[in-house]
């Protein structure tokens, strides 16, 4: 096995849960020409067909994505394919892709994650230029973090399907003989998986559901966010020079671009062939998604985020970290902060300050990034969409008092990119119609709590109701530190204690953090654990006489 | 860690996939004197309360069950309980049994195993006077068969939750300097656990569900078939007195006994603390548990099990086999065989035989059992309910032709008994209204085919639209063998290939084979892979600055 190292340093990471990088996160270990080449190739499809791709059978060709950064459309146009053509591409890529070896699999699967490699500098330019996020994110995120959470579902799915015998003697004794049956043991694919993209993290929302399905032997489709094709589409025309030179069907991927006026999602997700889903993005279609007879699906949906404030050493250091957290990419992560819930009075090191002081010190730090020209534009990147801007100028609609207002922030670079700096909003802690939904974007709610055991049970209730995938938590008091973690892993949110300086509660780390937990309604999956491949195969066990 | 050494052999047999017993099959030995005190245990039980059990708070007592051997009620008495009582108790006992550690809960549940071994006797004549199963098939699949299931259960909770550390120091090297959290991983129950029984395999179909529950941290409430509650109520009475002997709360397993005027099974499914639900059952009521919204479902459902004859070397042992194979527990077994796929040919060792001939030695072989007194009521055992026995005797309305009519057998040491031969049917490849609907109980339809390749696309077809928990088949060429097993697996169905002698299709053995697969209509569950335990819990990955 071409890969074996590869595959055994990754499934030690990933049982270890300690660091571990397959591919390093800063540019600078992609050699000194990468940016140079990706603007060159950013420059030249700008208004041109996207032809890289190896599959066939197009019936039209159309594209509308618009870059956050110049509000001008890209231009760019894909190949656009009926439903059945897709589905008859991968019922006959299936066919031979589940007749491969898991071995045979992960060595092509790391081809096409190699392969990738090569292109993360253009997949950084067309993340940049369809998400908004700043080059540096869209470099990190779309690139070596999203191979890694590829390769760490390569590993899973790889150490799932070795984890039983191929084949074995079974021999049960019957006092005077024994009976002998010999036993095989076949994880057998589901059906054709179909990956839903969203317009954020096109990459890294997208890979590890794809390589998942493709691990466990099942041809998948891409069905990507109209607004952010192309990073997904030059990832999956890698993947198909990887199956090509391997001498595998290329539809065993295909990208299945659509457009707003025909979109496809539903058509897809509804055909019987279909049995695998993986889907991020908005609640009300990923409740749709779930409730699908028949389907096993894995989803990402929208949750609220909270932060409990209960006492730290320094509050100055906290709000700096948590104000960091909902600039990045002008929270427009999943793992973004919405809900600080911060008490009447609350420790700083050996004073006690008021919840009024602590929303003054707050709105200082957010400030300091959004006002600082050297930080706000690569800080906060550009507001994928107008729906995402409406809600924030629109914000005296949300209810409670605004404390800080947006305001248009200037990226040198880009003089049209559509940033502007975080809103923020006080309330009471009865205010729950305010803070009890999802603000996707730079809006943040600090809520005024009694106490600590207020503000828990405040956040417990809305992860239970509404889901959330991090929780942030501030406390000097280590009792308070495992009441915290306790009570929220009974609504299945993942905790981070006392984060300051250069980690972030946004990060989910590769190999370690799982993303996601499955246990509230902001997803019933995660990145990635056992369940996370387990569910895309089915093992059936043949057994014959000797 | 008490049992250690009981998990690890356990693991490493579910691994390997090899022969193992941590509980041996023969009533020899446990000892010689467990027949008699077992008879006397049932004599003073009949017609008297059930009072081994540590729970409480009833609020009436009942009781409708029927011995198929004498026909007669029981007239056991067993507590009833509210909803409201039942998941307020389990709820409570939950937020213990939730904090004890994998080995903690591993430890007490092989205790409450070895509660349940000393009972197996007792247990297995209460599976026979409430099943209609023979005292010794009562004995196996009650007692040490249920029991291995549910350690393999349990090993495989043990070994899921171990896989990844409890708690890691993770540092991230940054250049001049490494960020440090430590991360803790803890595996979350997701609530409340209901396990739903069925009447013909009341303990074997109900440990393994609630022993994956518990040992993955959730409290579990047994709702036993109305007709078949005595043996799993001795088992569960056992369990109790293993969690107040390790100072636990008895109410994490509670019996949920009802009766028939007030069945309190979808107010159980649809309370909302139930989270997990377990059924073995009808596929009416398995759709309606599979579509509950919010809730981890594992079903075993109905389904029809093909029987595939190509060739062989000697069709007499063939037939001798299947014989018992559909005449064992009267056919009441979800893995026995009913549709017998046979071509117009079949070649029989060096001579060609027709169809017809072959339903002459079928029903030869049938007979030979049914009419053998020495036999005869021993395999049969009897039948569970006249809703089976009226399908029998009412076996022409079927359709196709009857071959062989249900006759009464005879049974010396019960009269009385519900017991009966199986009947023949046969028909063409072209009447799938008569054979594409499982028909339980002791009936088998000789199919006749163009040829084998007409007979696994049939037998494929039923599968997929009406599942399949067994696919039996006999062929004497290897590629023949090679493709009815791929094809099979496309439909998820477990082939067994050539069986003769003394094993059986119907058998499903502990540590070794799957059983059902999870992956055609005839369920979404299986006993018992990785996949069986990792639904009940959810990881959550806690982080905090050193």
């Amino acid at each position: 096995m071409k890969h074996q190292a590869i595959i055994e340093r990754a499934i030690q990471a990933n049982n270890e849960r300690k660091f571990f990088a397959q591919y390093p996160e800063h540019p600078k270990a992609y050699g000194d020409e990468g940016m140079a080449k990706a603007q060159d190739f950013y420059k030249n499809i700008e208004g041109n067909k996207f032809s890289e791709l190896l599959q066939s059978g197009e019936n039209a060709w159309g594209g509308e994505e618009v870059s956050p950064y110049t509000q001008k459309e890209l231009n760019i146009q894909y190949p656009l394919y009926s439903v059945e053509t897709l589905i008859g591409k991968a019922s006959a890529a299936q066919n031979s892709w589940r007749k491969k070896t898991v071995e045979e699999r992960a060595d092509i699967l790391i081809d096409a994650l190699e392969n990738i490699k090569n292109r993360f500098f253009d997949i950084a330019i067309a993340t940049q230029h369809t998400t908004g996020q700043s080059f540096m994110m869209s470099f990190q995120a779309s690139g070596p973090h999203a191979n890694d959470r590829a390769l760490e579902a390569v590993a899973q799915g790889y150490a799932s399907i070795s984890s039983y015998p191929n084949n074995v003697t079974w021999e049960k004794p019957m006092g005077k003989f024994n009976i002998t049956l010999n036993k095989k043991f076949v994880a057998v694919p589901k059906g054709i998986g179909l990956v839903i993209g969203c317009s954020t993290f096109p990459v890294w929302n997208t890979l590890p559901g794809l390589f998942a399905d493709l691990i466990t032997g099942n041809a998948t489709i891409v069905k990507p966010h109209p607004k952010a094709i192309l990073p997904i589409a030059i990832a999956i025309a890698e993947m198909q020079k990887a199956f090509q030179n391997a001498g595998v069907d290329v539809n065993t991927v295909q990208l299945a671009a659509d457009v707003s006026e025909h979109l496809i999602t539903k058509e897809l997700c509804e055909n019987p062939s279909v049995k695998l889903i993986d889907y991020t993005g908005g609640s009300a279609f990923g409740n749709y998604v779930e409730s699908l007879q028949g389907k096993t699906v894995f989803t990402e949906k929208a949750g609220v985020n909270s932060v409990i404030i209960d006492s730290a050493k320094n509050l100055d250091d906290v709000f700096s970290n948590l104000a960091f957290s909902v600039s990045l990419y002008s929270g427009q992560m999943c793992t973004a902060p919405q809900n600080f819930f911060i008490p009447e009075k609350i420790k700083n090191g050996d004073v006690e300050i008021t919840f009024e002081e602590a929303v003054e010190k707050f709105k200082a730090a957010v400030q300091a990034i959004s006002t600082n020209p050297k930080m706000a534009a690569g800080t906060l990147g550009a507001i994928q969409n107008e729906v995402t801007l409406n809600r924030v100028l629109n914000i005296s609609k949300v209810g409670g008092k605004v404390e800080l207002a947006s305001i248009r922030v200037a990226n040198e670079e880009f003089p049209e990119a559509r940033t502007c700096s975080p809103s923020i909003i006080v309330c009471d802690a009865a205010d729950k119609g305010v803070y009890e939904q999802e603000l996707f974007g730079p809006i943040v709610l600090l809520i005024k709590t009694k106490n600590t055991d207020q503000s828990i049970s405040l956040a417990k209730e809305m992860c239970a109701n509404h889901g959330a995938i991090t929780c942030a938590a501030y406390t000097t008091d280590e009792n308070m530190a495992a009441k915290i973690e306790d009570e929220m892993s009974q609504v299945f949110a993942p905790v981070s204690m006392n984060l300051t300086g250069f980690i972030w509660v946004n990060q989910h780390a590769g190999f370690s953090d799982f993303h996601v937990t499955g246990g509230n309604p902001a997803g019933n999956a995660t990145f990635t654990n056992a369940d996370f491949v387990n569910r895309r195969f089915v093992w059936v066990g043949h057994r014959k006489m000797q």
